[in-house]
């Protein structure tokens, strides 16, 4: 597969997985394993929640940035490192580079929650911040990238992130080894990445299931089409979710991804509401899409054993989206 | 100590408190024990959350209603159980009677929060609403008893609940052995009782602190006058924490709680939010007091290793208190 960091689509293979897990496992949480009678009922299927709402930082990123930031050489990680995020994986690498020392640059939108961003000034990382375009943040990055020599540590377009990622459900079947299917939201991909790669790795009967806001529904097209399929406008409350794949997470959802299935807005505020209700914990709209698209049926998985990554916790307490 | 039922000072011994953790292990959650460095600094503190708001039926009262309820002989549990409950153990004593295919009576005031009530009828449960007084509870209670036979599991003034509710605290020093203190919240101080019996049974120098809102503090005075003080008019956002203490829960609380620290209503809901926003957690104002009076000062828990019991989760999501 040749240097990865060159190969634009190079992606980990489970042993990088299970080195990201013993890399990572003094900076992240074990997270716990949750279930809800009412919520399977809803469902009609047996869920198994990973709660990575509970992680450090509130968000599974925790796991791809601390992977990605302590698999750096000293004299590189020395200069720090640079992203651009929505929020969560910013705070994560703001946290990462913490916990080795290093200076964070985090490159973020100027109508990011502030939940987010306050998060990532916790965390005594330099926040950047530039118009909420793409082009912008991918420019402003680059400078901050020329002027300080930090080392780009991508949301999701990177392996030793996806390979982060891919440890949540490396833990949640060591808790629960006889699941049938597992479902993870997907906005780059990386987490579905991590996670295709890592549950078929352990168990190649599994099927791995992705889930997407019918509103930013870019890696069901991309996954139909064979190739990136670029959303200009996504619109969906579930703010973690509305990147695009890129030509390495569409790889890794083509080799091992069965199906992606969307669902409403309306189904997420519910799904994200009944999970709040009857699980006492506080989700983000992301966190709810698979629980949404299951409800909604996009996704059958009725009578199975169902592993779902719960992907954080951030919201912002005094916006919900049922009081708007 | 003579027949429980009939003594009313009797109290569990750390033996009966563990014969409830056998009996109660089928129909209940082992809770997991959860960690925020951000709440830690706020407290000067290392703390232990014991998550019995991830408990069934949402809070820790699914462990002594299961307790009295699956402690009953056959024929007497036949003709059901019946109790008078703001919310929580009455839901609890529902669930608990389902699981044993027994009938359920719960009285609750007219006012109680509408998703209490839901979470009770959702269990099959008979409601009578009373005024919301406790002479009306208790005369409603009375008459349900007299005209079906059920059997009164009190809230909390009763040895098979006492006994119960200390489970949680076994549950939490059998994972983290070398705690320093535990706290718990107190109303009519069924939970203390229980906590502390078991706790100073396995750990004879363990602190054992109550916590409860300065606008209901009727144990802090009973426990300083050595007599139970009723309060006829508790002012508090913790509405599971406006009873008053019994004899009997008073006797164990003189005997095994070293202080009972207060907290203002602010406090209750700062400790609350932080709760939801660090820890993703869903609490009810009720279980953000032991982390209130510890943030206020009145409970000195500064460099040591702390427990605490987070009681339940019910709210009504569509009044938080910090949008009131």
């Amino acid at each position: 597969m040749g240097d990865p960091t060159k190969d634009p689509v190079a992606l980990p293979e489970l042993a990088a997985i299970r080195a990201a897990q013993a890399r990572i496992a003094p900076h992240v949480h074990r997270t716990p394993v949750l279930t809800s009678r009412s919520l399977d009922a809803m469902a009609g299927a047996r869920l198994w929640f990973k709660c990575e709402n509970l992680q450090k930082v509130g968000a599974f990123k925790a796991r791809g940035a601390c992977n990605a930031v302590f698999g750096l050489p000293a004299d590189i990680a020395a200069r720090g490192v640079v992203t651009h995020s929505s929020g969560n994986h910013g705070a994560a690498l703001a946290y990462a580079a913490r916990a080795r020392g290093i200076p964070a640059h985090v490159v973020m939108p100027e109508d990011a929650p502030k939940i987010k961003v306050a998060n990532v000034e916790g965390f005594g990382a330099h926040v950047h911040f530039c118009a909420p375009t793409l082009p912008a943040r991918v420019e402003t990055c680059a400078t901050v990238a020329r002027t300080t020599g930090a080392t780009l540590v991508h949301p999701y377009d990177d392996v030793a992130v996806i390979a982060g990622q891919g440890t949540a459900v490396l833990e949640l079947l060591d808790e629960v080894p006889d699941l049938d299917i597992v479902v993870a939201p997907v906005g780059g991909g990386g987490l579905l990445a991590g996670t295709a790669i890592a549950a078929k790795g352990v168990r190649p009967d599994i099927v791995v299931l992705g889930a997407e806001p019918a509103g930013a529904d870019d890696a069901a097209r991309s996954l139909a089409a064979g190739t990136v399929q670029p959303m200009a406008h996504p619109h969906t409350i579930a703010d973690g979710l509305r990147a695009t794949l890129s030509e390495r997470t569409l790889r890794a959802l083509r080799l091992h991804v069965a199906a992606i299935g969307t669902c409403s807005e309306e189904a997420i505020v519910a799904a994200m509401r009944a999970t709040w209700e009857r699980m006492k914990l506080v989700i983000e709209p992301s966190s709810a899409v698979p629980l949404a698209a299951i409800i909604e049926g996009a996704l059958d998985v009725r009578g199975r054993s169902v592993g779902i990554i719960v992907t954080g916790g951030n919201v912002d307490l005094d916006r919900l989206p049922w009081q708007r």
